[in-house]
């Protein structure tokens, strides 16, 4: 196991992080840019939800903004060019070494086992809705803020892996209005029923609502269930027989581990849960029971 | 073709099951213990939808609960503790070999051909969710019933292929809302919109509302179609062009039929339809085109 | 490139087809028959289609009937009975060579890489549903229309790949209640919510709600960008790291284009977008990346 770190003390420019009891906070303070994705933002992100991963301490995370910032996320900082985005060293090989810095944000957020809360206090843009709020279990948002996915308007193509992510949390129906009409949509709209899971009247309120049903989680569920959970949702099987030999042996691992023995023995006595299993001691060994692709180019930065 | 079963001689603990025309009628009646999910139920609900499956004379089948009972059915009976659901033979040659019980019972209900309808007319948790109500084509409830998935609150994995059927079923952004909150919901909750068909006022409601649903399908749908339609939806193509192979297959197929001839004849006639094709007669010999896999254990009871 | 077709000179009789700037829109001309889907239909429809894929003035399609239609399609024609459905060169080799023309015709719309519109201004039944709502990108609709796939209920399977299309567009759970309830629908009814992109009072205010949304996209939307955002949602990767793989690389191939230029120049300068980049001249090499199947059964007509 890692020696806890200690995120108060990390140097970022454009997240600040706080860890309070099991709950990880990582808010983003680039508020006169409107929190545009830029570098400084990429490395913090992909950095910091590695950690909260392998992280005991941490069960639940949240990402939000400073309510009174004019914007939860605004897209990408492309005040550079299309070209500022490019990696120096990859474009010397061509144009198949280019790794999208969206998609790595996304993949460190859907990579991550603990639960994960997007808490959308604002208004939202192209990357920040990619990859700011698809790869969370949850997001909470201000029924208020705008959501737009404008790619097609501007002559490219949608990234962050949201082509991958939005089919499959909300069907294709959807997944084509939103992509291929690049709108700009309010929260509430009909079209984004399903996608959030708690709707907020002020943008004030959606943090502390977030941090509420953060804390209740992180008191009341099981690390190894949680991280396993997410796996049989993510990387289940082709077939309704093989997820059956998975759940089977999920089931049976976990049964014999000591939150589950916790969690009969709480639920008889009617008393406060207290889990105490860990992703670092307690995970079985024969997960991950799937592939996982080394997308990282050799020669590229992300 | 096999004799058929007489459902009311069958000595059974857990359930109750009636013939009614061609509606099948399963009833659980552990009211005492709160419905619970017992190796008696377990066998039974395996051993009848095997039955249902291969009888001709069943073209719907409905399971509910006395609308009395305190629950639809209130999770597993872990009164003897994890351990319990554990089998003694399986258990003998390692974690790998156990077989989740929810997962038989869910899978044995998936794969009846005929249309599977749940009533849902009281609470509902765990197993109660997962293996009795997302294998079903059609779901009924109660407005008022309560709808829990509680596993990662209790240490556990979803169970009964439900990370396998609720992602399939409404789409990952739920699922993973369903799932990782471990929340206990009302039936009528937006999270759990698309799921169920028809919600009704009133628990004493919901069995007879299915029933007349349930009548008017055995009454004027095809045995044949069904099945083939089922088919389609759960063991589809990968890619498009294989799946206009399948279905352009089964429409030539079914076309030169008694039940498409019958079907066009009463359409033109105005008259009531008189389905007569029957699985055990009708079906083409090049279904199934999908492999089954067989998931038993060699040594477990399941 | 090819030279541009002449769509007003085309000689169709189930069709009138007329190209207005960038939208081309197909009207359905058989009101005294509903609509009903035949041969006619059929070839116009996979030509046309055909046609709008490769013609680069064509940006988006809208299909629609006349407002005073009784229909907006009423299903197959089976004045003739099942048989007349079956190709003769086809017959002579067996029921596997049959090709359903839902099928290929809702393929030929599936495959368009421009914006595709159902103005669904009247009811619509079996084919009507099928292969003329599903494989579009939006569908605007009557809210008082009709919806019916009424199958099973005439002893038949889906056809035109909807087994395929609807469970990925809205997930199974509707689908299934849709195939197998046999159902007729309102558009409004809650089984469908999500199918819809906007629904309308009148059947008149259908097409130019469609047309007005249809101007706008073409206007501001880049034909390339359309194609590849198509490709990414219907033809992905199998898991996240092969879609950013995908993504990063259509990203960086559209980032070095004109359309990406001039979407960053016209953001910046706030002023109306000129997209130029055309499918015949601008599409990347390397797509399509996925395996088109040829379907085409050697001596059928389709």
């Amino acid at each position: 196991m890692m020696s806890s770190p200690v995120y108060a003390t990390l140097a970022f420019k454009a997240t600040r992080i706080e860890l309070q009891g099991s709950v990880a906070v990582v808010t983003l303070v680039r508020p006169k840019e409107r929190n545009t994705f830029n570098n400084d933002m990429i490395t913090e992100l992909v950095h910091v939800f590695g950690l909260f991963d392998k992280d005991d301490r941490v069960r639940v995370v949240i990402l939000t903004a400073e309510p009174n910032a004019p914007a939860y996320c605004a897209g990408a900082d492309i005040s550079g060019g299309w070209g500022s985005l490019w990696d120096e060293e990859s474009e010397k090989e061509g144009e198949h070494a280019h790794r999208d810095s969206g998609g790595v944000v996304a993949m460190a957020i859907f990579r991550c086992r603990k639960i994960t809360i997007a808490a959308v206090n604002g208004h939202a843009a192209g990357v920040g809705v990619t990859a700011l709020q698809l790869p969370f279990d949850f997001r909470f948002v201000w029924s208020g803020a705008k959501f737009a996915l404008p790619f097609v308007r501007r002559g490219i193509a949608p990234e962050a892996v949201s082509s991958y992510l939005l089919p499959k949390l909300l069907g294709n129906s959807r997944a084509l209005a939103l992509f291929l009409s690049g709108a700009t949509l309010s929260a509430d709209s009909p079209l984004l029923q399903g996608f959030y899971h708690t709707l907020l009247p002020t943008r004030e309120e959606v943090f502390p609502a977030a941090y509420t049903f953060a804390q209740e989680l992180a008191q009341n569920t099981s690390q190894t269930a949680i991280a396993i959970t997410k796996a049989l949702i993510w990387h289940g099987a082709d077939n309704i027989e093989e997820q059956h030999l998975l759940d089977s042996r999920a089931i049976r691992t976990l049964g014999a581990a000591n939150d589950a023995a916790e969690g009969a023995r709480a639920f008889k006595e009617k008393r406060p849960i207290k889990f105490t299993d860990t992703l670092s001691k307690n995970m079985p060994t024969w997960i991950p029971w799937w592939r996982e692709i080394d997308t990282k180019h050799r020669k590229a930065k992300l």
